[in-house]
């Protein structure tokens, strides 16, 4: 098992999935060693009690260091939560919402539109743009959004990263009503200002660990603006008192969050992060745009993902062509999603550097020899 | 790492944890080396999609093996969710009941009681039969529950084994309303009539796998019956429809739950780890019975959980000390939950037989030198 560190271990291969998606190999070794037995406490990470000392340390570490990592005050309260971003859709309305009250919601793509979904049984939603008209090319810009924008909105929801479409906000849209953010595709790949938002939330499974952990950063005031008498696992405020441990928490999904929070900050944190990703991302945003036409890139160039890099060849049997031809070169998950065919490379902070170097290569000599 | 798969291996202690609690060693072995690279895909158990192939033949196998386990029929859906065993306190009455709805909870401890605190927001609540008076020292019997249950009710809710206070059913509650069980902390530890059930469910951290996953198996025309306009992730329907693949499942839970089932096949089922069980929990309960008063055992005999052995010594001093010395003999996790204090062993599938052999050898050595 085990093996090397290096960017390319020979029993592994280039994993370009979406989502659960690669995870830092260091990180995965030490947890081969602590589901044995963490901390020499001669039991394995899985069977600690979450109300020992073993995963105290554990969850208090992780908190920890989600702070420094986005310089996290102590207005807002950083939960470890259940059930991924889908669930964070109805969450949040039943928090926030209710039939008098409306929310703005801009429509980037799949996932925007089930959070509308589920916002609209528990209030009014506003849609001041909706993609679904171009295919969800391009998220809007602050010019796009003003006068759309409800002037008594509860909150504005956005998804800052579009994963299957391939697109990303630059910059949070302007608004005056309490901002949130699904960060769950793109959550620390980048700086983020959370100074500028009310809650921001992420399934772990894009950049954070592996699914079933959801990170949820709430201004602890406006958790405090809540409907009461809710269910209890639907109740941030309840979450908040309880330190995320009212019942049960995920505890191995924490523990291995807590792993790539440290991860994070040895590699310089999210300034060297986003720097790394930006190199990767162009890698093959070049050869799409060398390649005259060959490659066709789905997002418009100004909302371009650093994390899922979307495109598709000039014909379907040319893209089915490309995916047979890197398979054979130890590439896997570069199928794009049932809603819009194509390529997508997925390519998350734990993705090397030599796995975009390797999939730019393929796609020049691909074009040279199918051009 | 590794080490054998011995009962004993010497760099792990007994644990006696409540939950998270012990898991088969040769099942941790076994995930040490898929979290790197399973099933020589190149990709760890984690990182793969749960879209894609791998993941598609290990929920397959899990659900197979399930209902392998369990004879369960296909009248039934099998679901991995997220959120524990206490969403579902919220999640059940938000699906079956409305203002205008009465449903039957037997109060047999703290689960129950909030499982009834959430069915409140929801719909109409009978307590037919409330342990808090006599600080939960038994369940019910269909005799005290005579009379008392509502004949319209919707559905009665009973948990047949309750962690905290030692105490389980021997068998499930009569009545004539659908059947719903939280068998969180026994669930698999004894042969279980699913035909007799319109839902059971179970976190999976006793008895099944890490917390994060819960097991829920429902039956489709019950299911059917739920309220409609639910927030996706709340709605049972819509996760039998998508097959507990709505959205991103908790897939190393399930791959490690699935690994869990396989184990208990290999033990010969569940009559087998019933009788393990029985002998299991007969080791502790003798040692008390036999102390002449130095040890009280918390539930009625007639009541006594094979799973949760809870007892204590004639004073919280030799309580105490008692915990002090098992700490020194390798035992862990023996102190008894805040709510009642003294000694809890919590000893699930996983936990070996040579641990209780050696916490009744201490008791007894223990009151030989204390009585």
């Amino acid at each position: 098992m085990a093996a090397t560190s290096a960017a390319v271990a020979t029993d592994r291969i280039f994993n370009f999935s979406a989502g659960p998606a690669v995870l830092p190999e260091s990180v995965i070794e030490q947890a081969q060693k602590d589901l044995w037995n963490i901390f020499d406490s001669g039991i394995g990470i899985m069977e600690h009690s979450h109300r020992g000392k073993v995963f105290d340390r554990v969850i208090e570490e992780a908190e920890a260091d989600c702070r420094t990592i986005a310089n996290i005050s102590n207005d807002y309260a950083v939960l470890f939560l259940q059930g991924g971003a889908t669930t964070q859709f109805g969450q949040i309305p039943m928090n926030f919402l209710s039939p008098d009250k409306v929310a703005d919601y801009p429509n980037t793509g799949e996932w925007t539109t089930k959070a509308i979904k589920d916002a609209k049984i528990f209030g009014k939603v506003n849609v001041p743009f909706d993609g679904a008209t171009e295919n969800f090319v391009r998220v809007p810009s602050d010019a796009d959004l003003a006068g759309k924008l409800s002037p008594e909105a509860t909150y504005l929801h956005y998804c800052s990263n579009n994963t299957i479409f391939g697109t990303r906000y630059l910059m949070p849209p302007k608004t005056t009503a309490p901002l949130i953010c699904d960060a769950s595709s793109e959550m620390f790949s980048r700086p983020i200002d959370i100074e500028k938002h009310a809650l921001i939330y992420a399934g772990a499974q894009k950049n954070l660990g592996p699914s079933g952990v959801t990170l949820v950063i709430i201004r602890k005031d406006f958790a405090a603006t809540a409907n009461k008498n809710l269910m209890a696992m639907m109740s941030y405020a309840n979450h908040i008192e309880n330190g995320s441990r009212y019942n049960t928490p995920p505890t191995f999904g924490i523990y291995f969050m807590g792993l790539v929070f440290k991860w994070i900050l040895e590699q310089g944190g999210l300034g060297n992060i986003e720097k790394r990703n930006a190199t990767k991302a162009n890698l093959i945003y070049d050869a799409i745009d060398e390649s005259e036409g060959f490659f066709i890139g789905h997002s418009r160039s100004e909302c371009r993902s650093h994390m899922n890099v979307t495109f598709r060849a000039r014909t379907p049997e040319l893209d089915a062509l490309f995916l047979k031809e890197a398979a054979k070169n130890r590439m896997d998950g570069l199928k794009g999603h049932r809603s819009t065919g194509g390529i997508r490379a997925s390519i998350y902070n734990a993705f090397p550097v030599a796995g975009c170097e390797a999939l730019a290569q393929l796609m020049r000599d691909f074009a040279a020899r199918n051009g």
